[in-house]
């Protein structure tokens, strides 16, 4: 197998599309958000990247096997521009691999014609949110204007230890080739699976990118989770100890 | 050196073989059964693989020393198809070298053949085992079926986290390469060297495979380390401290 | 993206030009002396180094991202020779890219005509100094000798570890080009950013290059951590507790 | 800077030499024995090793800097066969290091016509030793023999863990060669700097090789080690804390 190893899986032409990531991180935000739009909209898989610097490792689901991989779909909404989106369950496992799978991700999004780059991600304020603000970052002045005017917060010294990982890279190495990118980050407590933050981020690229998806899922996902909330703290106010990782992680 | 390098022992010709892997893993399974199919059946030293991806060791017997390998050999019982068994005291000791090592042993199954690939390994469950039953994962459903007939159990989200090292990306990559592969999972505590377990996993590869080995060695050393449980046990009971880690691996 | 990658950005020509080092270290000394230099002197940014070995990550500031690397800018003070600053945010994440991003450093310098090297960072004491001595090491004898007559300390046995990262590495890659190269170490407690150390050490390279800077600004900083270290003292003599690191951190 | 750079420094004719390993590891026997070795013998550095694998350091002394490297002197005792004798203060850092590094080292040693490799260390036992033994382990029965006869311990399963790093290497890579290579670990607590040790180990390689030392600074270092072992004891009997680590290793 070599470094970076690219599964061809269709070859649809895309208009104008605009290239959307969405892989593990804080509060799963990212995956969330991206997941939501290939379970809603139409989505077709293209592409799967395999790497040695993921984990070695197959998933296993019903006795079935999946090499540890990321992927892409096509989609293609009604409204707005279509849209390649990337997620998967694995981050590299090292620097290199990072550089050089981001790198990987790039390529494949240019040979499809991607605009413009959107990684979507958490950012952890270490306690419960209210009213869900979406941070931003981007590469040029325009795309932040963009943004701007579409309710991103931009502020002075915001993430202050930057953006790490597939997303930080994203916009990095976006940079050097001149493709204007973009990450939306949603403001989550860092505690828990957030899928209104994943919501209030999908807001925003709804208007940026301009299709449109109904939210029930992830609402309905986000009662779970407020429910979950709320019973964790009745036992903490009765002293009970808090249900196991294992419940919240099955919930969540 | 080279980042894999191949020793050539022997060269016998197979019948369809099937490979067999019995690496290191959890309660020691995977390697007690496939250490136990070279013990009781005519087998040959045919290739050892060095790679500087394995630690940086020499093992010492009776003074002598051997750099860290793994060994294939080949197995041709009277009854059932040929095997050539993959065993050793090391896996790759970074990701990059889990799957350049496991490129590198289908390249030499396939140079040989090998028509499937059977991983054997344990899954622990945390607590002592009744009954002990196989668990499988395979990379297409008509290999699932067949391994369900012979009494595998297929279950819908177990492993959780998946199959991981070289039995993992085994199944991963021999998928890749339209080369049917299972990983057969005896159950086992996790806490202690299980041959009751390859036990097991044994039983299911015999009626999959077609040969037959006598169990003997494997029993009794299943009844030594039931003493060593009732010890240990008693010992709790007497709230005296349980023997060092050193005997337990001794006996084990 | 390469290994090592470069970007050119201006190609001034500068006169028997020294490289000067100040990448983030031991109180931050040799990071504020070069940031220093860039300030009080003409300069002008000519190189940025990225590499697969810096972390995966960019800054963000004004919400406009920049990908991790490393800077040079060209230095040209009014009376002395001209500098090749070397600054950033970043060291080498591993051994191969400590010795593959210094080699780039030093190609880079050689490119320019660079024909010394000064490597600047603080040592730490574990005491608050009195007395901000530069401690040295060097390549030649020569380079040693005119170091001692600026007033340089030179110790039989120190520092007792050695010099690692990139600063270490310029020394003993400039030595193995026939290239003379210093390191000059203001000694520093270790525990606090320290701007009197810094100014140790810019006072001992003006005199060895031959420029003059204000140190107002440094003094100006110096005199803000001289008061966050007075309220500390009084609040462990008042058993209140210390202020948090991040606010240490802001007006270091 | 090559992943493995050689220096080549001086190119004497050795007569059948053997090459003499005494890297940094178990109560530094190896290292003490072989400088022993450059310090009391003619000798003459022949090669440097730099390697990007080592640590990113240079050492200083007074003031001047040495990349880390290991190091190659000939050594020609009067009696006896010429020696190539290699020491350093580090060993590899990872993995592909360790196998790259012992490689260049066999390399060099062929080109210096060496005909067999004794690596020399320490193993360690957990008490204060009485009577230093030296335990073997060899890659052929012949060496094996050669070194029974010489006073070597050769134990059915010891190391019980193998020989690790450096010198297991060269065993493992002399092997497959075919360069008869021979690991002399000298017994010692595991503790302490051990000059007694490595007097042991010396003992049997000039007794092999054929040459003859003066014990006498070991002998020295070795009352001197004693005197810190006293005073340990001394102060634990009184209950006063032991001395810092510092001073061990100073006098050590």
């Amino acid at each position: 197998m070599d470094e970076f190893d690219i599964d061809d899986i269709a070859d649809p032409e895309l208009e104008e599309p605009v290239l959307v990531e969405g892989l593990p991180g804080v509060g799963h935000v990212g995956k969330l958000a991206a997941e939501h739009l290939l379970e809603e909209l139409d989505s077709e898989l293209v592409r799967r990247v395999y790497s040695t610097h993921f984990p070695p490792q197959v998933s296993v689901e019903d006795g079935r096997t999946q090499l540890a991989c990321a992927e892409f779909h096509a989609v293609t909404p009604e409204d707005g521009r279509d849209m390649l989106v990337l997620t998967g369950d694995h981050q590299a496992q090292d620097n290199e691999g990072h550089y050089g799978l981001t790198s990987t991700f790039l390529d494949i999004g240019e040979a499809f014609g991607v605009e413009e780059v959107y990684a979507l991600g958490g950012v952890p304020t270490g306690e419960l949110i209210e009213e869900y603000d979406v941070l931003g970052a981007t590469t040029t002045d325009d795309f932040g204007d963009r943004l701007e005017d579409a309710g991103v917060e931009f502020r002075e010294d915001e993430p202050a230890g930057g953006i790490v990982g597939v997303s930080g890279l994203l916009l990095g190495l976006s940079d050097r080739r001149d493709l204007p990118a973009a990450c939306l980050m949603g403001e989550t407590s860092g505690y828990l699976v957030d899928p209104k933050s994943a919501q209030a981020v999908l807001e925003i690229l709804q208007e940026v990118v301009g299709f449109e998806v109904p939210f029930d899922p992830l609402e309905e996902r986000a009662d779970e989770m407020e429910e979950v909330v709320r019973k964790i703290q009745q036992m903490e106010e009765q002293n009970a100890p808090s249900p196991a990782d294992e419940d919240l992680r099955y919930i969540g």
